[in-house]
């Protein structure tokens, strides 16, 4: 595909350990509800029907980018995209967030699943958002993919919703091990195509999010989520070859695990916020990026402390390898002007 | 008081740092939902009833004393008692949780606590339930009174439930820092009383809860956990003086901490099951006795399995200055005798 040359590399030049001008910085969720045109938008459309419409994903997607100086955009849509295409209904509920009416209960219930989906059709919206969005950003930022991994889409699928322990996908890993380690598989195969149809509709960067990192340990990881995060990073670059992007694995909550993920084919990982930049750095080592972790609540402090933090941040960082992000995806309750406030002080770093 | 004479104290020897039989153990939340004799006795009283009746929390604090052998009992009561006695109210809704249905949300709302309440007449019940269940215990094993951590209380007070971010109390951090250091000394000055009237009650051994360190990070915890957690142990052990009993720690969540709580006067810190035990045992030295920390949702896993993992952690901790236990309290779902092939496990390493 034919796209307007990138006029700002820097987060691709960070990802390479390449010298950068500035820090390149981008936040997660930086397109949705603390931003009054997202609210806009949403209160006359679903939230899966922005998701799903080319043209307002798209929307959603530039209205960070218009109004901050950001170093990249990520495509608005959802991790459980994957499991709608699996056959799970997904409802969107106002201040409680994603609830799947019909959770999967037994491994007798895997059988439901749709296994052997075309995912450039059941997901060809998704493409064709980033393909639209690609063309729009006109080369101002890159564009970034993403994917839930199969931990995490697993958590969803079983408890269908949000849950303070995961004790019931948690118990699949204990009691049924073989049968949870069939529905990871299945799932990273679906990620590996999903995230390779990305690429070739524009997406210059991907970013894989174990977002329930944190109810495992350093075991369960070995054993259901490292393998998975591994395998699906190889498989993209090795069937992309010359058309590969930089890949950042996010573990929310998986501090046990950075050590292992410095393994594994990424080029970035992200931190969250209770990660000390200094510790995770000597435990890295020197190739790879990192990324975060400034904690999202901060931003509730006055514009002049986020500057303050944001410094303190960037010295234990340092500029090389270096991503500027929040440890989490912003809350919906945040001040636009505080992140204003917080994208500035990087770049005045 | 007179106290029928200690059988049992491997809990206190593994304290002190003394050498024992055999590895103690115990179970957070080990009276509770998952046994059928207290969902019996649950069927008739509300849940705060039972927490202030002393014949009733004393029936369910021994309900698993009767029926396993464990190392310690911990007095059947609410962290959120304190939060009551303040002047708030907290309902427990069934399958949510507890819910404080008028939190606090501005720093004036503070005028609102009882901020100088007699905490032995406030809290009388609980010491009451302590002292009758010393006796009634008859010497078995030692009984452990607890309390709820000031940032953990102050997270209730300002959520009013459960959250995935704590994003409202953790506002209040960043936005009104003074105004949160002075909830939180609220807080501490009650937990202290609190606990040393616990001891004087009965209690020969104290658990500190800081649930909600999870949502901290080291910087944060420096400035409103760590200082007042260190502050209670060591003001109840002063006002104690020979009557002292040995203290817990325990941050669910708190990786990031365990080198600051080492330095406190807590004889022994409990770890979650995220924690490496050969990790925290090189980051804390050998002067302090560790909790935990097998993962709740281990023992939904078959009996053979369990017993394996009590196997593969004690191997980790080694039965020097240990005390086995869960990384987490045991949830409502899981079978009575999987925990009893935990305690089992743990008293044949």
């Amino acid at each position: 595909m034919n796209f307007p040359a990138l006029k700002n590399d820097r987060i691709l030049r960070a990802a390479r350990g390449e010298e950068v001008d500035r820090i390149p910085v981008w936040v997660m969720r930086q397109a949705g509800r603390y931003l009054p045109e997202f609210r806009e938008l949403r209160s006359r459309y679903d939230f899966f029907t922005i998701c799903r419409t080319p043209e307002l994903a798209c929307e959603v997607t530039l209205q960070p980018i218009q109004r901050y100086d950001l170093d990249a955009s990520i495509i608005f849509s959802d991790i459980l995209v994957i499991v709608q295409a699996l056959g799970m209904i997904v409802e969107m509920q106002p201040s409680v967030g994603p609830v799947i009416p019909d959770p999967l209960k037994e491994p007798l219930d895997l059988d439901r699943l749709n296994q052997s989906i075309d995912v450039k059709k059941e997901l060809g919206y998704v493409f064709e958002a980033i393909t639209l969005t690609r063309h729009r950003l006109n080369g101002q930022v890159p564009l970034i993919g993403f994917s839930g991994a199969p931990w995490t889409l697993m958590c969803y699928m079983i408890e269908g919703g949000g849950s303070k322990t995961m004790s019931k996908a948690k118990k699949w890993l204990y009691k049924y091990p073989e049968e949870s380690k069939k529905l990871l598989q299945i799932l990273t195969d679906i990620i590996v195509k999903y995230l390779i149809e990305q690429v070739n509709a524009g997406a210059q960067m991907l970013q894989v999010f174990e977002s329930n990192a944190e109810y495992l340990n350093s075991e369960l990881f070995d054993r259901f989520s490292g393998p998975y995060l591994s395998s699906i990073c190889s498989r993209v670059k090795n069937e992309l070859k010359d058309n590969s992007v930089p890949m950042i694995v996010f573990a929310k909550g998986g501090h046990y695990a950075i050590k292992q993920l410095s393994t594994f084919d990424y080029d970035i990982i992200g931190l969250d916020w209770t990660i000390d930049p200094v510790e995770a750095r000597k435990i890295v080592g020197n190739n790879i990026t990192l990324q975060g972790n400034l904690d999202p609540c901060s931003l509730y402090g006055p514009p002049e402390q986020i500057k303050e933090m944001v410094k303190n941040m960037v010295s234990k960082f340092t500029k090389h390898r270096y991503i500027a992000n929040l440890g989490h995806g912003i809350y919906p309750d945040v001040d636009p002007e505080h992140l204003r406030a917080m994208i500035d002080a990087v770049h005045e770093c």
